[in-house]
């Protein structure tokens, strides 16, 4: 079996070398030429180029690169697959892509692998980055079942543990636990850097500080390409998040402190299933 | 010189294994016997007593309980130590005592050594806890200079890094960098767990979710004295992280993408002074 992969970042490049080593050939693409040449000589890939119609042979196309260019990857790869080839993808949103691709391209299947790294990039590629880690697919009514059977035996060599859900329930879930977080954490340094403690505050901050704003502080281009493609999820989160802070706010303005101690013990309690949960 | 420590939990015991290292008499009070008896056998301290009659003799004195028992203790205190005698807390609220543990005893000097630990009590005491920490004194105009010198020469023995503010900026400043993260990382989780996709994201949640909510989930009894002896300085930063989250919102309502990226590349260009900032 033939696989391309459509971008050799990070996620890409990472799959590239676990894939590999599962015997299969890996056509990788990138836009540059040095990037393609790396992914030969770091094994990466056993082939690759910079021209997308390399991938004519291919049973099976990863694509993964950024959100904004996966759907006119996906056109540009509708004119040069095998008509039974299969494509998938690797974006952290799902809505905007998986309706669009499988328009183009009815044998694809939306997914969304939940490791990362601090690092980007072919250099910070890594073997086992998708062991024990989530992986959804959010394949449609109308996705092939033969094609989601394919992306989820190859999901399963990695060893990751494979969700499967719509897109829209998958982008409401990232929007809890993974874009409104940034927006929290971005919110706190805002408030911190404008303060007339500024000086102060940096000066004491601490490991409670450092935790949650982490996320917060992270990849600008990353933050904004989460809000522009699951906008409608992030200000549904935005605006719950806002009613219950409120809400908070008014349980301390009324010096409600057994109601603080218990919306807190609510906290303390129900966080292990969310960092322990697997 | 002899050391009284009225409280021997985590930071009373860290005080005492330090300050005893360097000599001095440490004469501890606990409410209990029992504790009285391990920190005697743990050497935590030279004498222990569950009266604070048992301080008539010191010098200086650390009041280590829980923030509601520092101003009654020191009124107790008041009564049995001898003029001479300096006393200093470590409560992580400085307005709420200050004012009122001076007007009863002119030689107090209000401190907040701003060292922690996920445990709590005597077993959790440990030689070090405050070097290379901060440690901040707010001592107010009438205080005496030569009881802010006393403790600060403790201070410098323990090897932390000295800050001295007024009591009102510091609390200012805690509420923004330790106050207001718990209850953004507890609305986070309630937010969560009331969600329809509760399941779902209890499956996907990662590093992310897990440091932005860490101090959130909590000691919920030690962040409810928080919001009740900060209760001003917390809500007015409450009301700027919502001013501040509001027009993030609308940014992301706007489709103002360039607005955004500005935005989180500033959270990301300003945390480094407050995580790497000491």
């Amino acid at each position: 079996m033939k696989i391309g992969i459509v971008g050799l970042g990070l996620i890409g490049g990472s799959l590239g070398l676990d894939l590999g080593m599962q015997g299969y050939e890996i056509w990788g693409v990138s836009r540059r030429e040095s990037t393609c040449q790396a992914a030969m000589s770091q094994a990466v890939v056993t082939h690759a180029s910079t021209d997308l119609a390399s991938l004519a042979a291919v049973d099976l196309v990863f694509v993964c690169t950024p959100i904004s260019a996966i759907v006119p990857t996906v056109a540009q790869l509708a004119q040069r697959l095998k008509p039974t080839a299969i494509i998938t993808d690797v974006g952290s949103v799902k809505g905007a892509v998986v309706a669009a691709a499988t328009a183009l391209w009815p044998n694809f299947v939306g997914g969304h692998p939940m490791s990362g790294k601090a690092e980007a990039g072919l250099q910070a590629a890594t073997r086992q980055l998708f062991h024990q880690r989530p992986y959804v697919l959010t394949p449609l009514a109308q996705t092939p079942s033969t094609a989601i059977d394919e992306v989820t035996r190859l999901i399963e060599q990695l060893g990751s543990q494979l969700y499967v859900t719509d897109p829209d329930s998958h982008d409401r879930a990232v929007a809890l636990i993974s874009h409104l977080p940034v927006m929290l954490g971005a919110s706190l340094l805002q408030v911190c850097t404008t303060s007339d403690q500024r000086s102060l505050a940096q000066q004491l901050a601490s490991s409670g500080f450092r935790d949650t704003s982490r996320v917060g502080g992270g990849n600008p281009e990353l933050g904004t390409l989460m809000a522009e493609y699951n906008r409608p999820a992030l200000l549904a989160a935005l605006a719950q998040f806002q009613h219950q802070l409120a809400q908070l706010t008014q349980t301390i303005e009324h010096e409600d402190w057994s109601g603080l101690q218990a919306y807190l013990t609510a906290a303390n309690q129900d966080r292990p299933a969310f960092v322990d949960g697997r």
